[in-house]
């Protein structure tokens, strides 16, 4: 996989004389405080991680903050497009967006099998430590704890995150009106159909890669501007989909989404074909929906498309006058259907 | 076990057609948007939590706030004295006190192993509520992934937590001065036991029961009482010997602990010998150390005396004038030892 390679290269693995994780490294002795060091503090170090005090003391955010958590089991924890490391940080920084914070701090929880390669642990830290850098955010306390061969599955992180609330909006579900614009930050589903084609083996004349992203910085554009934001959702677990229904059923609204204005890509919808299921189902980690006032819609969209990670954002829908929670899916030939939130488990581990 | 009777009699599982866990209740579909309904926001509900948003917005804190993190993979998940919900409440409510920091919002992420009972579950989340009700804590932001059956070890939990601090002490190691005083809050090395006794089968007239118990309100009342508090530090993994380790390293200070002072129920010194093990190497969850200026000895365990989780506050040592990192442990009859860290792994899965 690229990532490991190009990263191999550059960053040897600081602990030699351990080629596997040991439980003695969750132990709270000397193996445990090497870890700390060697791994941990080496890729994260900053001023407040390296006291290494059971709690970090940092200056509280501006009047508000935002607060949140996420736990990421993904297999494979290495995919094209990303991995479990760099996953762990956008999806907790986007769900700080999601109330248009400012994403400032996170914490890191480790639970590492015994036998997990080092190598595999430090390149997973690196693209957490880089991840992190590229959206601003310093990871300020940690934890690891290790478990017996066979009571976990290699590596599982858990991320926590503090943002800084600036604005005065209420961005809430239950903020929509009807009329709003619905809009996404680009094409959707590729997230879950990069997992899912490494599982499955498919093979397409190129690679899904996954659209794990940061979108905070895309988030504030709108909210500098002064855009009216009602409500944003990140279209993770369950997807658009599941994002939709949701936001309907809390703010008793009818959503009608046009189904040709959805992007996706070639592939992702091959992808699907073949494995029989919905795009609209399937999860993506750098992709939103933002309900913006209509009087809002083109200036959302200059700003979203000057942003990384929202150059194709797109309008896909409006919200209704009819007081009905539910999701209307229109088809390019004017049929309708209902978009229901999906009811068994398409895509297991998927983040 | 005491708490799993008492408890199903009371407050019957709200989720009565999936027996199991499945892994379609980590899908974001509907079978997770109802195990978030009807068992985590039946149990933590609050203003916050219901409104299920990607985070949560909350009023900052003061001017500083404390933030860190732990993950739970105690095995027996029932345990005497506690449980894993409690204890993933207190561990993390604690290690926001050794910062002097009142604590105020928690967030829970799940990692559930495909056929995990609902009933355990609930058990669980219950157990943390209680907890959470207890500490004054409000769980305000939590994420749920399912692994698939032999991924995980039944279920893990990360409790991240912020707290506010409101006085203007800096409690930390590279606080500690030469004469302050060493107290610890109570008998050590309880949880550990209790935990290994049930793994082992060890029995003895009276059951070990874990020392597992919130902290905070012995330290607050030792900070408004304007005590000068140089260091605080929770005797979980490693036990007292890794943290005053820990302590003389940071602070490139000699500590002297006197053995006989080291209060140890008779119990716990009975199993630490038939394992082998040294009960200041064994953790404890409801623990702490706390470093107080020479002056502030007397009234500063007046205080802890008063204190639930405190009564058995005790001296056992001092900071020596000589600028070395090093932990001395003197016995009833003046021999010296040096006391280390542990260096392998002793105690497996113990938080």
């Amino acid at each position: 996989m690229k990532t490991t390679v190009a990263f191999t290269g550059v960053c040897p693995v600081p602990i030699s004389e351990y080629p596997r994780i040991q439980m003695a490294h969750g132990g709270g002795g000397k193996l445990m405080h090497r870890l700390l060091r060697d791994i941990f503090l080496a890729a994260f170090g900053n001023d407040t991680l390296n006291q290494q005090h059971d709690s970090s003391v940092l200056p509280s955010p501006a009047k508000r903050l935002a607060f949140t958590t996420d736990s990421y089991v993904v297999r494979p924890i290495f995919f094209p497009g990303g991995d479990i490391g760099s996953l762990a940080v956008h999806g907790t920084v986007n769900d700080l967006a999601m109330s248009g914070a400012r994403p400032l701090y996170l914490s890191a929880g480790f639970i590492l099998e015994e036998g997990l390669p080092m190598e595999t642990l430090w390149q997973v830290v690196c693209s957490m430590r880089d991840a992190a850098k590229r959206c601003g955010v310093q990871i300020v306390t940690g934890d690891t704890k290790v478990v017996d061969r066979g009571d976990g599955d290699s590596l599982f992180i858990n991320t926590a995150g503090i943002g800084s609330i600036e604005h005065s909006l209420a961005i809430l579900p239950t903020g929509v009106r009807p009329g709003d614009a619905i809009i996404v930050n680009g094409d959707l589903g590729r997230h879950g159909m990069a997992i899912m084609s490494v599982r499955e083996g498919l093979q397409f004349e190129t690679t899904i890669e996954s659209d794990s992203a940061p979108v905070a910085d895309a988030v504030s554009a709108l909210i500098e501007a002064g855009v009216e934001i009602h409500c944003l959702r990140d279209l993770t677990r369950g997807g658009l989909a599941s994002a939709l229904n949701e936001i309907a059923e809390a703010a008793g609204a009818r959503i009608v989404i046009e189904e040709n204005l959805v992007p996706l890509r070639e592939e992702v919808h091959a992808a699907c074909e073949i494995l029989g299921l919905d795009p609209l189902h399937v999860a993506c980690e750098g992709r939103f929906v933002a309900f913006v006032a209509a009087k809002d819609l083109e200036r959302s969209l200059d700003i979203l498309k000057a942003q990384p990670f929202a150059w194709d954002a797109q309008l896909i829908g409006r919200v209704d006058s009819e007081k009905q929670p539910i999701v209307i899916l229109k088809s390019a030939l004017g049929a309708n259907r209902i978009l229901d939130m999906p009811t068994g488990e398409q895509l297991p581990r998927i983040c």
